[in-house]
């Protein structure tokens, strides 16, 4: 529970009307119920106040809010966030090492950490202050977990990753699993050890059974801020950028480095040994055939200018119509060529 | 082992031949051996029965099994998986709690359920009568699972989910992980706190390493009768309808809303906020980018009408002799014109 | 550490300079150190080795490594992987049934296993010499595995599966879950039991969160030598030919059978039913939709011949401007044909 005022200042805001009312909750305007906040962040949704229960708003400027006391900034998605945190968010007490956990001797573990039953974390591991691991995680030989992390069930990170301060690793992430990698030797293939390891920085979340393969030799590199999905390959020796943010079942083949704060949507990917710039987007299912320069917005497969693309998948629809009426220009030249001749 | 009479009954057919003839096991026209009933859906392969070694046959109305005794029915496939499933399918006897499982102290558990080594039953969860949780399964505080459900070895469901009666999870099924949500913050990201679950109702299969992400405020909903493939992304917020389809790979973005009967084919996927009304039928590595009405067929990436999307890729694998064609017609046409000027 | 007389014995090789030298380490030509032996496998990366610190290098014949001591051999980057392995992997010594794990009375296993934490072995299973399961892998009972395999923390293999020697499975690949197969009943779907099982052959390599289904009947075949990636899907009844390399998020649909030394890129697919070759290669993200011959190189969505889709490709990109041409034709021809009449 928090007034609005104590919100307001949270998210750097501004009460419009009672700043010692007490909100409990977050919820969408359909949804919400007294003693609920909800909130409105762009002018297609004001109507929708109208009907709404909640007992106040977070609005943008300039927004009125008929009766109901607001929390007005410049930014009502990043503060619903903020307040939905804030109100509805607790990171449990520490408990130690629960029964059924095995935590082998030379293991550093901060004294606040959590590990659930099931989790076994291997020699010379170290987990920083405050760290969940939830049960059945398996952590190998000589992995650095930082601070404040959350690795959720059921997650893997093999022998001597690196991982930073306050990660997130959804159920099922599998870090450090063996690059693919083979020499041909006649018609069968020799297995190339991947003797390299995954560094993921701080604050990066990686979705549910999204693999980050180890590098060859060397280091597959998740940078500060980065956000995958599920479902998301990450193949051996890639680089990903600062605040890049990687969408549902995309593939980034083996060495491709990325620049920061770019987007990948959906099932898009790479191919290898490209260099992507920063603040590029790539469409949901974009295939990325080659180097791509800064800020580009690219879609399609191969993947070109999105406009570009948008228009010539119109046209694509259009294909047989295109064809009939090329036969058709083809039939009327043809005649007045015949005529030409005749006359 | 059963008699041809028994498994008429069972299947709602007519015997033709030895009604007491005892079979054994299910097998197609080519492995079947003595002791066996095979099955012939459609008169394509109803000359593969020629050669068979089987005992019996199920087989479609005005069909002629020769000397086969044959159990006649209306939907010989159907009676196939009846017939399989009565004479091979057994659901193991109840275990109770096995050694090595850790079920926590609040857990309500039905007498008759079996819970392998290696799970973890968080606080308050509920388990209904002769459900069974495979070895290494982790239930997070609070979930409530229903009667007959069968979850596979590493299984995980987060926290506050809710699952129907008979519902089967295949193995590493992510249940519940967090939703891909996100509030730019100046070049950053600001974590949306996912507080919404996910309901899974009855009847209700989901895949190996499919993820079913919970909803952002309210539920992510899997409707009864829901089939799913394996590794299928589920984002937040989405709603599926009964009795739908969707095979390998799919990708459902946030917020959009399947009908009822619907089928995605292998690697195809939607847009976010999305309506999808009932039978509609998306086609393999068909791509959704737009509300769908009912009963469409669509393929391709934007995906189109099928019959659209089959004859416009016929041309598109001719796009280059059509250039060609253009310009020759190009051509011809300039000569023509530069004569008519002349004369 | 190895002398570059040894190196060169174990790869097939020549030492230019002295063979006595020894190192210890193998690295890329930018971050080798003294001590390192590096590697070039192309003429196009001869001039990095100038600037490198290695002590050694593997090279081509008729390269000229300068001062450099060599290993000339023809085919350095094998060279390179055997060298590699050689001087930087040890598998680790056996450890037995380790603390933790759970072991059905029934199996056998042989005396020199390494069986982890939180690993569940069912009843009848058979494990071959030399092979380790790490933490948390569940093997379903009736299974048997091969000596000298491999089984990554969280993999699960069902009910029946056979594995061969010197298998590797990456960290949760799931083997033997039930094939999506379901007979429609009214509007409703019944449920197919999948009772087959699969059957991978000697030196296989299976990727993080890579499914493959047990057969509905009979056998999913995963032949010797196939290297799979990351996230791919195999579906019931699918057999993959020997040497077939299958690269990550590649969907292979049911009871389709893939010749040997096949190459499938990132993200390709293909329908089921089909009949693949041997040797042929299907472009990232190609979708076969019918039977393929032996040597075919095929991409695009539905796959056509590989520069057939490069060629249409790049005209798909200009179809705006293709049909603007076209209309510029059409009233080109028009006036054309009007002025005709005139006359």
């Amino acid at each position: 529970m928090a007034t609005l005022k104590e919100l307001a200042a949270l998210v750097g805001g501004k009460v419009v009307g009672d700043e010692q009312l007490e909100v409990t909750r977050v919820a969408p305007l359909g949804a919400a119920r007294p003693g609920d906040v909800t909130f409105v962040a762009s002018p297609k949704h004001l109507a929708g106040l109208k009907g709404t229960q909640a007992s106040a708003v977070i609005l943008f400027p300039g927004a009125d809010s008929g009766p109901l006391p607001a929390i007005v900034c410049d930014n009502p998605y990043l503060a619903f966030a903020k307040v939905l945190t804030h109100l509805q968010v607790r990171r449990p007490a520490p408990r130690g090492i629960l029964p059924g956990a095995q935590v082998a001797g030379s293991a550093q573990l901060a004294a606040d950490v959590t590990i659930h039953p099931g989790c076994v974390v291997g020699e010379r591991v170290c987990v920083g202050a405050g760290t969940i691991l939830y049960p059945n995680v398996v952590i190998y030989d000589d992995v650095v977990i930082g601070d404040d992390c959350t690795l959720h069930a059921g997650v893997i990170v093999r022998e001597g990753c690196r991982i930073g301060h306050r990660v997130i690793l959804q159920p099922g992430a599998i870090i450090g699993s063996d690059g693919f990698g083979f020499a041909p030797d006649g018609e069968r293939y020799f297995k190339i050890p991947q003797v390299g390891i995954v560094e993921i920085e701080d604050d990066v979340e990686i979705g549910s059974a999204t693999c980050v393969d180890r590098a060859a030799l060397g280091v597959t590199r998740i940078r500060r801020g980065v956000k995958i999905d599920n479902l998301v390959q990450i193949a051996h020796n890639v680089v990903v950028g600062e605040d890049t943010v990687i969408v549902a079942q995309v593939g980034i083949a083996g060495s491709t480095e990325i620049g920061r704060h770019c987007t990948f949507g959906g099932q898009s990917g790479t191919a290898g040994h490209l260099k992507i710039g920063d603040h590029v987007t790539v469409g949901g299912r974009g295939a990325v055939a080659g180097h791509v320069q800064s800020k580009k917005i690219i879609s399609g497969t191969p993947a070109i200018d999105h406009q570009d693309w948008l228009k010539a998948s119109l046209v694509f629809a259009k294909l047989p119509e295109l064809r009939r009426e090329i036969n058709r220009l083809k039939r009327q030249l043809d005649e007045l060529t015949d005529k030409m001749k005749e006359s």
